[in-house]
């Protein structure tokens, strides 16, 4: 019963927000999804491109990465545009990172073919978890993508190995609980992100304390309660996946 | 009859596309709208700051200025992000000064007092007249955000004197047309942008020939043209705004 | 007779400045014209490269394009130099995209060959009007670079097509005017840039109301004035070209 | 005995390099620190700034941050200098936020007084690990320099709550081993830093899966093991701090 | 006699080329210059500005200071535009920090009181030697500007101390010849810039081996005649000065 | 005797710093140095690459270049660091292509082969002449660099030249000293730069007068005084050269 929540969101512990997947948001990238993770709303573009960056020429095989944005007036109040500052921020360019490096986590870059798949995660409306967000999204967008080249006949075999979700956890007044909205990631002693693939493997996990140190007990009920979560999200994406 | 139609998209030559307008698209700004023309979809937000530019500053008065910007995959193919780049295009810098320009035009800047509505129009997607949209969204959204004021009792006195709105005309094999979408932009001889009040006032005038140059009847016959597409901008603005 | 103007310059109202127009004012340019509406003066150099850019590549076509500049004190006031602050502000880059856009419009790019001629436009003396002196002088400095590239028999077919020259025009106290300098500019209720062929045909229109809207009647005004201003404008481009 | 170890460097699998940190390497900063993990060099100094950055103005507490830089010839090939390239990478700034933050989390922001202790470090030789001995010798650092404002009087209480170490551990060939060096660090399946106080609380944790996910098993093993390397750690800061 | 020089412009080795200081070039700033060495023009303003930078506020003291640019087709063939790069090149920086040095040495900053005079040298058309037209010119500029601060009775003592000018000498072939033009500079062994008061005083010396290492007695030489040279550029100076 | 000095520093006038010569310094770089002069200390490294920069292609000769930059926390306060701000200061640039421009005076570019050694020279420590310890301390370096070419086969002939060697002098209180340190180098009232060749040629001087001018006499001094110090510097490096 949700009476008993101790959250400011009221949800239970291991209570995820709404999630919806919206495929083809947009007509003109090969794969496009506006994901929400509640009043949290990131439009997920995966575009193809017939190159790879330098650091990859030659070698047979291909590129997956990502970039993130946030619109100005997606926050409470509103943030410098990065175009007009002349530069990205330490935290786009890390979020932007973990993106690129979870999404190739589950490619087999030789079976792409010289070409990238480039993730564009813009966030339309920011409530806390939007890097999580992103990279549950960044997936189906990328998934779409590559459907539609092995529909083409570009490339024979799948490259994507697996599902890759992710959740923001944390430890709100002593308890471990799931997807933090911004009221409660504000509050939270300490937040977790875990990136996870359909199997369970995890490929990514990032504990910062905001307030005290945890310890190695809080940690396993973080994650325990993450792996959770991410099952949760990969069921969601293979039900957005199933449509149409 | 549409079959008649010389145009690409099948319309006639005074035919806008459908046009719609989401007020309250996202929750945190003083006015979000999404508006659309046809597949052109821009997010329109307006943010008030209770400061003002340098070169307001002890003025007395307020300032209303723009922003612009495409979201990297809102286009055919990708576009490189101008935050990655680290600067705006002269294009991008273009667009958003008019815009600016466009909306302090119907704004009295002293009943507005010392703060600053900064309007954000960040394209979702493209297919021609993106800077028209975003003057005819950005209107509903500065309306909003103002509305928000005086409710507040912030403000006293409507600083906005009347309604504002743009459209795009063209001449298309010899005959003008309204509204170009991407495909007859692309084919047009002249393209001309129109920015116009409520009243029927000329607040920007500006024509560019692609091709040849044209002549001062078929300028006329464009303002024309435009001047009864901005008509009915501003009725939907009017209905827009009606509701609830 | 001069008593009767209204203007603060004292001109008729349909009186241009003195407009002078130096050729070869410096040695290495392939063309290189100093040309002055009254106070204004801005140094025009057209450059062949023997290269075209990126977009052009392949097309077996050339390019025309500009850029724009102001010394920094040829205002009334010191200006930032923009190499020191290490961007172009959105009004130069507006302006040298105006320009460059105007320069194409008379150039036949297929005989140009796979070149471009690079216009500087280099503000000396700031008195309103620098945009407008800059497509004139810079269509002079252009035709001197294609006459070189004629008698060295690089190119055996002329790809200039015709003229093209510039006029500043506005409504000053319900009047219109030509050709403002600075003070009518900074005093003018709409001001509008007109661009236009030696046939009379328009290439670029672009008005904004600075004060109050303007109605059709006042843009036909507008545009008769400035059509013949410009008339005389290539008149004065002939005979400088004339000489020597 | 090292002839069974499995490493490349020989090394016991929970056997740290050899760690050395030398105090008042430089004279002018108030902390001077070069500490080396085996052929990792990184030079830590600490400044205090008599001010603090703009979010912090009037909270009437103090600040801790850190920038991280890489010498163009500390690594196998000369990298770009990031201040001749313009901006900093990606990474850069990722490093020094982890650093930034980890130190923050031993500090009492308020005991401190309104003034910033600024960890610079700065990587003379690399050979893996640099981000952990970064934090772990820019402690020493900035406890060197508070331990001045003590001695001056300029604070009365000890803002530092807490020692901070950190250390990266992998799995090697299907083994967890400790502090990885550069050839380990390359061949590692999983590759995770782990940032905890001296009594034992965990501050930040970031795992990544170079090759394939990892599971929450070894995950316990990597983080067991990491631990045990921080207490060495933090050993080996107290018998530094404890000389002279 | 011409006829037996051995240098490119048949000028003697002693001989300036025609050198020519235009007063009142433009009309805004407070001084203005052009000043040629033979086909070397440069443009030099002299701004007032009622401010100090911030490392001379509160010392009840004035700062003089130079900045340098060369129009994109100053050259034998275009350069990119720095404002367009986005930066300015070291060659740029170094050379504006040499004029903004010399010129500071003959003013006594507490006499002009709290205000700055902004040196801007636009080179319109080079020929070598930009660096020491600039020097001489930007004095001249320098001086108009601070008679028009005592004709106010802004200042009522004269912060000037004494002339100062600028000349380049190089060895030629084994032989000593003054004020280098571009052709000269490009095959001298040696060049050498060297900037001296009215009374003699040696300000800025600099010497480099272009080829191969210079002796001491060449330095000499090369001083001898830069000394006599100089007298002449300041006898120059004196002429412009006095004329109305 | 030294009770005798007038200096701060209390050597004789012509007596130098302690130098010191560290070869081998950190490990990756073909030549690496840690120079002192004092409590000046600067790591030069000399890397190999194989490639030449634009201007330098297909000419069939290598290249000579130099990268300065000071460690934030090297100086009495700290700087702020160039990467962080974006961009490297006018000094920074003006001792660098210094650097550069000395150390490429001794090589024969075209014994190099189409080849760069790229040096360089880092500030740990600043007490004044950081850029005259750079050029020695990189010579240092960059023999280093070469013999491993020599030694590896890749060139047969040695390209270097000479020694080069600098030094900075200057009037102290009316007397010529070298070798100046920070609170000398800070009251002298003229600083001179002397770059020299082991067999005394002189490549590059550069004075400036920071008080008052100084004459041709006092010039003659310093240069005898830099002459000397200079011989010295040379010994010293063939000494750490003869090691090992």
């Amino acid at each position: 019963m949700m009476t008993n929540s101790i959250r400011p969101s009221k949800r239970l512990n291991n209570e995820l927000r709404k999630v919806q997947i919206q495929r083809g948001f947009t007509k003109h990238a090969e794969g496009s999804v506006l994901i929400a993770f509640g009043d949290t709303q990131v439009l997920c573009t995966a575009s193809v491109l017939e190159k790879v960056p330098p650091h990859q020429k030659g070698k047979g095989e291909g590129w997956v990465t990502a970039e993130y944005g946030m619109l100005p007036r997606s926050t409470h109040t509103r943030n410098d545009r990065e175009a007009a500052r002349g530069k990205q921020s330490g935290r786009t360019q890390e979020i932007q990172r973990l993106i690129g490096r979870s999404l190739r986590s589950v490619f087999d870059l030789k079976l792409l073919g010289e070409r990238t798949i480039h993730i564009d995660c813009d966030v339309i409306q920011a409530d806390g978890g939007t890097r999580t967000a992103s990279i549950t999204g960044g997936f189906v967008a990328a998934r779409d993508a590559v459907n539609q080249l092995l529909a083409k006949g570009l490339i024979t075999q799948d490259p994507i190995l697996d599902h890759i979700a992710a959740i923001s956890v944390g430890i709100y007044q002593g308890t471990p609980v799931t997807d933090l909205d911004y009221s409660e990631d504000s509050a939270c002693d300490t937040d977790m992100n875990i990136v996870m693939t359909g199997k369970g493997g995890i490929v990514e996990i990032q504990g910062t304390a905001e307030g005290y140190p945890f310890s190695q007990a809080e940690l396993l009920q973080l994650l325990e309660l993450g792996t959770q979560s991410i099952k949760s999200l990969v069921e969601i994406q293979k039900e957005a996946l199933a449509q149409h």
